[in-house]
């Protein structure tokens, strides 16, 4: 068998905590299975890399800052291929010049294109434990890039296909995929089976173990993912194509308090104009989410969506500018607004689960502002102040709890 | 013009420095100069790199010590690209990959090759600064190596032969060559121009401030060398094949403290044991140097040699597992004897310029108790009590103070 294991900056913070993870890999590499170890930079060690480029210049060129955040992965796998001797075993680092790690040209937030294998494929060959740094690549012209947030994932899951690898291991600091954030949710029950697209759903939403690229890849290339701590043996969840265990109506409640909401209030209501507007804020990159249109009334109408809080400033920015073109007669700020959301395979089959979510809030007095849909998911917008009595109320009324 | 700057740890070890570093860059660029800029680790980021290798293992691979410590210089010229940019000048860092950099394949100690040009010369013709990482290179197995000591100095002085440079500018702690280490001779004078071999014979005896193989590189292929200071303007010491300033006795006194000698009692005398004796210690990488060896009596003789302290217990542990091949009755130990030197290419053409030393040494009542001479230089062994008192009078005696 061939296992990738991935662990993150936590998982190798310290000299301890990388004998833990240099000796989960070696037990698997002992049954005689070749093991490929993904690495992230250690602990804080990139924010203590931003700081220093922050004390040089308060705009560092993005191809510098990749140049420079590259260091933090390649510093992890060299130390934990020395533990590794220390117990040993044969082990070797490689970065991603080594691998051949290529992606695309954009520095801080590039995609992976394809990776050599024949570097690995002759080190696993000689019996060494691969270590390969994460998060980095190199693109057409040479230069490191990164893969922006989750990207250490995503190399795990990128070279488990590329490998074909049998199963992709990521170790975290919680030991799986819960029904709810355990620290909102206290009743929240760890899930042994989730299919990619709840995990997809419940990482867009905020869930927050496995950033969304990764596993829109596992989906991709079918590779066997498990969530899983990499303090305690507990036994993780698995990411599948079909979850095989008893179906439940939904999998997960996912709360999601870092969105603004804005209103563009009195857009005239002509054909082109929603598109204007969206496309203005897609030019500067910015994401918008659960978008509302009121019905045309007296010529105007409204356009309300929510965009992440770090991009608040510059959408209402962008938005102003283009004023006159956009038609619209002002704009309304609601800060910190929560998204709550359910996310279940299951629901495709049932049509009364939104309808079961909406009298739950209505139960407990919680006012819905936005309502979005997918097929196996409903979102709700509500107030900050409503929304952990809401999650977990939502949490019991779908018998979520332990 | 093509010009290769090189600025040592010292020179990069802090916002402050780094931004100095980047002005004289600038300035040389804005005179409408090619630059190319050769940087070490930050201040003492390479010691911090070994202390964490140390607390994984006592006895990190090469490869991956390696592996860590080719970070430090990507730290440096990722922030010292970062800082140009903010002072509005293009610039690009560039690692040992992206150079193609190749060495011989010894980890920790690896000899450049071959650098490829190609990514240097297209950086440099679209106007930019182009800043290489130092001490580091890749070898046959697309593994990084370094250079061993001095070896920025030495990725310096590659460059600017590959690039066929105009000057490769040395910026370091101290503003030059001088006839002695200030430190001990309080009249020491920064000499103008200074020959390689005699640069050769200084670096060798410890006057520290090139690396041997950096000079040697940059005489084998006719480098113009220039040691300055990175804090301040002053001229700095030129290293050429032929000095054309006025032509002095000498150059330089240099002083090691750093040896030890060893003395190989009662060997009998035929032939081939010396060979023996010094090929039992070549084969364990250790360097001697001046060698005595008594006239036969009885059968046997003695020979007496000098090496490095941080090689003495190796050296002594080697002979006395090979006592009975090599003849010897005892070894006995003398431990920080001094080497005394004089160096300078006049003494090529002045037969009296020992004879002078040993005068002065006389008249200060210091005993001499090996000698070792070359076209250019005389080495003495003294007592480590007598060696700056010796220092400063052969500095005198020779006319070399201000």
């Amino acid at each position: 068998m061939l296992i990738v294991k991935k662990f993150g900056g936590t998982s190798v913070a310290d000299k301890e905590k990388i004998f833990r993870a240099a000796n989960r890999c070696i037990e698997e590499y002992q049954k005689g299975n070749d093991v490929v170890v993904v690495l992230s930079a250690m602990g804080k060690f990139t924010d203590e890399l931003v700081a220093m480029a922050r004390d040089i210049t308060d705009k560092p060129p993005k191809r510098e800052m990749d140049m420079l955040f590259t260091v933090g992965e390649q510093m992890s796998v060299a130390l934990m291929a020395m533990a590794m001797h220390k117990l040993g075993v044969p082990a070797v680092s490689l970065n991603a010049f080594q691998v051949a790690m290529h992606t695309t040209s954009t520095y801080g937030n590039a995609r992976l294109k394809r990776i050599d294998t024949e570097r690995i494929r002759n080190e696993l060959d000689s019996r060494k434990i691969v270590i390969v740094t994460g998060f980095q690549g190199v693109n057409k012209y040479d230069d490191y890039t990164t893969l922006g947030r989750g990207g250490s994932d995503t190399t795990a899951v990128a070279l488990a296909a590329a490998l074909r690898a049998d199963a992709c291991e990521i170790y975290t600091d919680v030991d799986g995929v819960y029904t709810a954030d355990p620290r909102l949710v206290p009743k929240a029950r760890k899930l042994k089976e989730i299919t990619y697209d709840e995990m997809l759903d419940l990482a867009t939403l905020g869930a927050g173990v496995l950033h969304n690229r990764s596993v829109e890849m596992a989906k991709k290339y079918g590779v066997p993912l498990v969530v899983r701590s990499s303090m305690n043996d507990s036994e993780g969840t698995v990411l599948k194509e079909v979850t095989t265990v008893e179906r439940m109506l939904i999998s997960g409640v996912a709360l999601d308090r870092d969105a603004d909401r804005i209103a563009v209030i009195g857009v005239k209501d002509e054909p082109g104009i929603a598109f204007k507007l969206f496309d203005v804020l897609a030019k500067k990159n910015i994401n918008v989410d659960i978008i509302l249109q009121s019905i045309g009334r007296e010529g105007t109408k409204d356009i309300s969506f929510t965009v992440q809080d770090g991009d608040l400033e510059e959408a209402v920015a962008e938005l102003e500018k283009h004023q006159e073109r956009l038609t619209f007669q002002k704009l309304q700020v609601e800060k910190r607004v929560a998204k709550l959301s359910i996310v279940g395979a299951g629901m495709m089959s049932n049509p009364g689960v939104a309808a079961k979510m909406f009298e739950c809030l209505y139960n407990q007095n919680v006012n819905i502002s936005m309502i979005a849909t997918s097929e196996i998911r409903v979102t709700v917008l509500i107030q900050e102040k409503d929304a952990e009595r809401a999650m977990n109320a939502v949490h019991d009324a779908f018998g979520l709890a332990d």
